[in-house]
């Protein structure tokens, strides 16, 4: 019978964890978020961030820009708020506006201000296994849900689909980190199905619905599920073949309600935890 | 029949085209090497180093240590060379005196000095696939040596054994930004052999003789060996069983002769690569 990794209940339960610490704190975390680009799913997320945020007892504010906005502009914020000593985490969200050139806004993120891990001293110690400041949020959040499920890492086969630099790559560092076994397979991966039914835990992050079948899948797995599509009716979609594939897992996330929740955890958790490295606690 | 993948002959080629290159420049590249230890191995590593330097006409100075350095001194010597213009590439040689603090050495070299690609702004820039200032030697020589005998990688599975932070971790981040399928075994490994039996390219970089048996590779693939043990007699054995091994593989470098020439050859790339970045050429 296979068991569902509920990311809600298990959010839910870090979030209160985070609300009691927080509630006995005189100075509270500070969260910093910058929505530069008019995308829907954006304007949701960032919403989301910033209700979890309050909701817990930290601080936040969210800098949102129109199309008009510069690099320079966006350049000059990110400076003020890394001298800021109130503000604790910086997220810019992305994808920011074509015109603006991503990888230097995060690269000019304070490694000890970067809630997101995405920097690349943060990526390089992370990889190295040398204490990133934080480590990204939805690699983050994957291995706490398996965690709370007590399903071991060590030793075990992880194969992860899709090599995006915000999941997939860095959840390899974290298996890496914790002992797994990991293969990265991706859009250039030739007879995906060989690889995925050797997977101990596999875990699905591209965006293609019904990429992973039930077929590609050995009996008894761990499955994860990073896709979000959200589909022409309104419903959101993963990767994975729930229905089908749930008959042969062990374990499954559901999609909404798995690896989602859990990212927007681990966000407040790595606030938490900067806020704690900068007070010296 | 098996192919050896002759590291010295294409280092050699290698060199040469740098040797020429720098005969036309009227300032020279310019490598700086830190020995901190008192280990065999790393003498020789390090003579061979400026040896190499000088025979192709850059310029090399060897900062040789007793014990008694201290942590301070290092991170002066690091924060001058950073600073002089003359210098192009800052190397400190691996393991430092037990009582030095590596990684907070590493983390002081200029990434844009950082010949040995090991800071971790290089090593998250090259998991990001983001343009490093420059790319770890041993992982660039095998996929240089490789690439000669017309390799392909992309969508290869590529098995790596080994996850230490100069070769493994770093050679699969280089792998899968040249479009292979990779997969990242090592100590806590359960089965070995059925994951190295998968790989089309099987790289091990251990450090234990005879680890990978003929049983252990998939007919045809190709063999890469990074180990170097220097046995009582004085002979360098690899992790690879060479006798055997090669009566399957396509591709196997020998040990010596393999990948440890194409390490020095893009130890001198890097100088290069580095000196034309800082010059504006």
């Amino acid at each position: 019978m296979v068991q569902i990794l509920d990311g809600k209940i298990t959010a839910t339960k870090i979030l209160e964890g985070l609300k009691q610490k927080t509630s006995t704190l005189s100075k509270k975390p500070y969260l910093a978020v910058i929505l530069a680009n008019d995308d829907d799913s954006s304007k949701i997320y960032v919403n989301s961030k910033e209700k979890t945020s309050n909701s817990i007892g930290f601080k936040s504010c969210v800098y949102r820009f129109d199309k008009n906005i510069t690099q320079g502009e966006l350049i000059k914020l990110i400076h003020e708020l890394n001298q800021n000593p109130d503000i604790n985490g910086v997220l810019v969200q992305l994808p920011l506006y074509s015109h603006l050139d991503e990888n230097q806004i995060l690269n000019l993120i304070d490694p000890k201000k970067d809630v997101d891990g995405f920097n690349p001293i943060n990526i390089g110690k992370l990889n190295s296994n040398d204490n990133p400041y934080a480590v990204c949020c939805t690699p983050k959040g994957i291995v706490n849900l398996l965690r709370a499920y007590n399903i071991e890492l060590a030793g075990k086969h992880a194969v992860v689909v899709g090599r995006s630099n915000i999941v997939g790559k860095p959840l390899c560092s974290l298996l890496t980190n914790e002992d797994a076994t990991v293969t990265l397979a991706h859009s250039k991966t030739k007879n995906l199905k060989a690889i995925t039914k050797t997977a101990d835990i596999l875990i699905s992050a591209t965006g293609t619905t019904n990429l992973i079948t039930s077929d590609m899948v050995k009996k008894g797995a761990v499955v994860v599920d990073v896709g979000i599509v959200r589909m022409p009716n309104g419903k959101i979609k993963g990767d994975v073949d729930f229905e089908k594939v749930k008959n042969i897992a062990s374990f499954i996330t559901p999609v909404p309600g798995g690896v989602g929740p859990m990212t927007i955890a681990s966000l407040m958790e790595n606030t938490f935890e900067l806020y704690l490295k900068q007070n010296g606690i």
